[in-house]
């Protein structure tokens, strides 16, 4: 029976399997250490010979499980010969090394060789705890009484205004890649099931190439019934981001320290001041003693280190923006919308706000945004039988998880990033 | 502060708000009875006038619970008619109506109207079942220490062959929607994941129009390293079914009971037999009387009623396919495969199989089936520096939903099914 790397201090003494990649390689003499790799860590593998497997062989051992206070854990596996498969020889020449720190190595090498990099441990760890934020993204959601939902993502049009969609042939037409589940959120909000949450992919074909952009991303998207305002939805993600937090710091203690990295605790959590966009600029433009137009990717970096000055958080909620900085379906007030932007560690991770949920005041609002009720008609039709007040936002998962890890990449915290050269692997 | 429809029974005598929309109008003279609708259920209220809003208009109310046995509950809400607020009011000219037993309407006019079909309480359920299902496969998977991935739907080729993919302007290149992330669950196990799943649009630009084809379906992907063959592939599939199972038994007891619907139970779960593709043709040829040369639809339906007379059950998973019917991944043994399906109820649910995962091995598979390593050189990258014997399934989470409620056509369980004719809402 095959027990993991993490779980042989608990067998002192006794025989065992292991099963895993070949991490390490060190010869002495008569003796081989070799570490072992598998899901859960590693473990130090002691062998009287010296070992006919390369570096990333996939292999399994049998033997008895000692302590050696030098061994990393303490314990070592006194590997019998006999009972060692090779299941897998890698090739010896690998295109980029697994067992070193990745510091050493490019974004470009990283992402070129991404089914190798993904090998290497502390790589692999952005993806565990990505794992984990989907994890408790969606169990508060249910906690709270949402609706998990799975929406098309080809649209016949984009409910954002049509520019920055990647066209597909769809048999005889022609269709778009969604980039965000607004419309059918929305739909399905009215449809009654008032509160709803879905992850899914969302595309952007937008000429991006920066740090904090991907033309493929997953969107944690959120949508609610019967809000007053944005602060209802701030509220909302505040208890979402605690669940979060919370959770991660539970089940990533290992990958947390890799990275050198925390999370937020619930009370600073509750303490991320919300300010207006006018506020913001002014804040901005004091500390840059200049005066500010639009709150910059710089921006975002000097308010967040003025709120953690002031307010002992890296993170802040602004809010209403004016009009015209936000999408047609945006909840005016006065000439600013009820919306909101997080910004956590320095950068952009949300964006939402209350909708038009008024049919007259959308049909009003149309033109002013260069929209026609006819172009726009499967989302008018949502409004015309009854929409109840509502809103939603959606968090970015690889930014969560980039501004989570530190990562000076969101692209480090995609799997398999997409964006205007990269389409493989 | 707002109660849930579902929830009045708790406030006899107590004034409580509700809000929600207006399922269903009666006057009597100078009282009205009003059925209101929200996300947990409807509750009745009683108006001493009558009412000015239309059906489908989102209202809020305030008023004392009251018991009387003869409202749906055993209680209804006396109105305080000051309270009494129309939040969005509806178009009386609704396209279809919303308080009548939708088995009326057609499937097009379902569809067609799926903005407003989406508010008949019987298909909206058929969604808080799937939200179930999410829920306890992503709970399953997790328990057995699978990491949830997120991976890109933009493909340079298709590992299954190329066919059948929908192509995507992509900046300059042309890319295609993934038809399975195959491809990428495969480098994830390599990878040192070992156990992965995903939850994640798959696309098939096939011109099927039939009760069982969607050209776009929510796919429940699993994958995992060190098995011995699709055995232990069965047996987490039968242990993850009777986790949805047990747990949409518990969640959605209304659902079930609406569609007149039932899971299996865990013992019958496993009792499903595994049978040969062999053995399945000779037993439909038996009770067909004929020889029969390829499992078809009716086949399937067959192939099942046996199961449930002779094993109690009705599902059966149908092994040892011949390497000609399956894709060049899978596991060779003999002329036959280490591969399975299982069929639950008549239809086809699930696809899977071990794969191969020795370099050589599958050097010597492609051109078998008419595929180079140049052609597949990211694929063929994962197994050249050691890969795990692995192999892994996909669930169809729509055909899944189709079963389990006895819906006639798996469109009815897409929130916005895409075929080749229908790409809007």
């Amino acid at each position: 029976m095959r027990v993991l790397a993490s779980e042989i201090t608990g067998y002192k003494n006794k025989r065992v399997e292991l099963a895993g990649w070949v991490h390490r390689i060190r010869s002495l003499g008569k003796i081989s250490f070799v570490i072992l790799r598998d899901r859960s860590g590693t473990a130090q593998l002691v062998l009287d010979e010296k070992p006919e497997f390369t570096h990333e062989s996939v292999i399994s051992v049998q033997g008895i499980v000692k302590e050696n206070e030098k061994a990393p854990d303490g314990v070592e596996l006194q590997v019998d010969g006999e009972s060692l498969k090779v299941l897998s020889a890698a090739n010896p020449e690998l295109p980029i090394p697994v067992n070193q720190d990745p510091k050493e190595l490019s974004l470009d090498a990283v992402l070129d060789n991404r089914i190798i990099s993904l090998r290497i441990p502390r790589i692999r760890q952005i993806f565990t705890l990505q794992s984990a934020i989907l994890k408790y993204f969606a169990q508060h959601m249910r906690s709270e009484g949402f609706t998990e939902i799975k929406t098309s993502k080809l649209i016949g049009t984009g409910t954002e205004g049509g520019t920055g969609l990647f066209p597909v042939e769809y048999f005889d037409t022609r269709v778009y890649l969604a980039q965000s589940p607004q419309f059918y959120k929305q739909a399905l909000v009215a449809s009654g099931m008032e509160r709803v949450f879905e992850i899914g992919p969302a595309y952007r074909a937008e000429k991006h190439d920066t740090p904090r952009h991907l033309n493929e991303y997953v969107s944690l998207d959120v949508e609610m019934a019967f809000i007053e305002s944005e602060h209802d939805l701030i509220d909302l993600e505040q208890r979402i981001l605690k669940s979060i937090f919370q959770g991660v710091k539970e089940d990533c203690a290992k990958e947390l320290e890799a990275w050198q990295a925390s999370v937020p605790e619930p009370e600073e959590v509750d303490s991320v001041p919300r300010i207006t966009h006018d506020e913001a600029k002014e804040i901005i433009g004091k500390l840059q003693g200049r005066r500010v137009f639009e709150i910059n990717p710089e921006g975002e970096r000097v308010i967040c280190d003025w709120a953690k000055k002031e307010h002992g958080v890296d993170a802040v909620f602004v809010t209403g923006f004016p009009r015209k900085k936000r999408p047609f379906y945006t909840f005016p007030s006065g000439n600013k919308t009820m919306s909101f932007d997080l910004l956590f560690r320095g950068l952009e991770i949300t964006t939402g706000g209350r909708r038009i949920n008024d049919y007259g005041m959308l049909l009003e609002t149309l033109p002013r945004f260069g929209l026609t009720e006819e172009g726009l008609s499967d989302y008018c039709q949502i409004f015309k039988y009854g929409c109840p007040p509502h809103g939603g936002f959606a968090i970015g998962l690889e930014r969560l998880t980039q501004q989570i890890l530190g990562l000076s990449n969101v692209k480090e915290a995609s799997l398999f990033p997409r964006d205007r050269k990269r389409v493989r692997p």
